[in-house]
């Protein structure tokens, strides 16, 4: 058996998520349900963790324990022959049998994307947030500043977080403008759940006018949820990679 | 009545095209039927020219005479609340009497796409062409030089064309590289049909080493829609802009 390791893009629109749940169907569910029916072997395939519904990725990471003879470097295209077009595989790689794409994990890196401007976008509808009301990217780009170093992130993670430490150490925070585009790029060396959501739902506040840049120094120490932002929506988040 | 000119962004992949045919939805028909819906109204709208089914806009500019009392600001706030997604409505102006969105026109910009890696785009996969053998940008960039300027562009349109003269100008002809995918932009007074995924099916065969750059002059000259290249799939191609 060889502990293959994938990197997969796709679109989250039509999926209920990366992990299999009891609704709708799941981006890692389709992977394994097509190796089956091309090699006839059922695979148990770890990610480095789940994205919700609607939530895109451009290099989600997984791996799986495999007897297939398939060689590595061809199983992209002979995956990619058989799945939908909003799932590729990118790369197959043999991994060391300790490799485990979700506890090898060293970090990750998520982007975000705003639309800025009065209508939405027929090309960008379920690839952006939209938000009609200005945004001020100085004062987005002080605030940013805060969330980057050793945090107690309570107050950016959902109540149904079941983490142990809401410790979490953000390495970089790159605020961008392409034309009506406010593009945030965060690496972290883990994130917990909704966490790059809230974290840009409270920016986007920010920006707005309506809290202060300073005042997310006051969110940690205060850990409470309901005093942060609103959870920005699932579609203008990208995994973008996993880094090992 | 009033000359309304209105910029429209749309997603073409689920449509016939921009304008009414036979055969499936078109976008114009969509914009139509729901300006009748919310004013009563039945209008007639004018584009700048066709798109084909899978093509995608930008800024597509089209225009209409209405007695409606929708304020012109709220216009595309009142459509867009009506659309599908895949349609926006991004701005609505009062013209003269005179404005016609296609005779009026004095030029248009293209955008054409090409994802060149060894796997497609789970996230773009109908937003570019993906082309899987690499690609010289140098030759690429070579061989575009050549189609500035005016030419006949006989053996770069369709035989379906029914323009009396093939004779066009091209103002600008930009390649960028954006990670892996080849960006065009093409600027010009006026483009035959399948113009631009002619030109761009032809430059890709150069990148790919299948023709010299300098036959281009060649194919100006042999005015042969046979002999030049391939028409690029319509999922790359976006008109950014019509200019008046």
């Amino acid at each position: 058996m060889e502990n293959v390791q994938i990197i997969v893009e796709y679109d989250g629109t039509a999926y209920c998520g990366w992990q299999v749940q009891h609704n709708g169907l799941a981006i890692q569910q389709v992977l394994m349900d097509v190796w089956e029916k091309m090699t006839g072997e059922k695979i148990k395939l770890a990610g480095s963790g789940r994205t919700d519904a609607g939530v895109h990725a451009y290099g989600q990471s997984a791996n799986f324990l495999t007897g297939s003879t398939i060689p590595v470097e061809k199983i992209p295209y002979a995956w990619n022959g058989n799945l939908p077009p909003d799932i590729r595989v990118l790369e197959a790689k043999i991994r060391g049998s300790d490799f485990h794409s979700r506890f090898s994990a060293k970090g990750k890196v998520y982007e975000y994307r705003v639309l800025n401007r009065a209508q939405g976008s027929g090309l960008r509808y379920n690839r952006v947030w939209h938000v009609r009301q200005p945004l001020d990217f100085d004062r987005m780009d002080r605030a940013k500043e805060h969330f980057i170093g050793t945090h107690d992130f309570t107050a950016f993670s959902s109540a149904k977080s079941e983490a142990t430490t809401k410790v979490r150490t953000v390495h970089e925070l790159v605020l961008s403008k392409e034309e009506e585009e406010y593009v945030f790029v965060i690496a972290g060396n883990g994130f917990l759940y909704n966490m790059v959501r809230i974290m840009v739902g409270t920016l986007v506040e920010i920006g707005q006018g309506k809290r202060e840049p300073e005042s997310i120094l006051d969110l940690f120490e205060g850990k409470e949820r309901r005093a942060s932002g609103i959870t920005a929506p699932p579609q203008g988040l990208y995994l973008k990679k996993v880094i090992y």
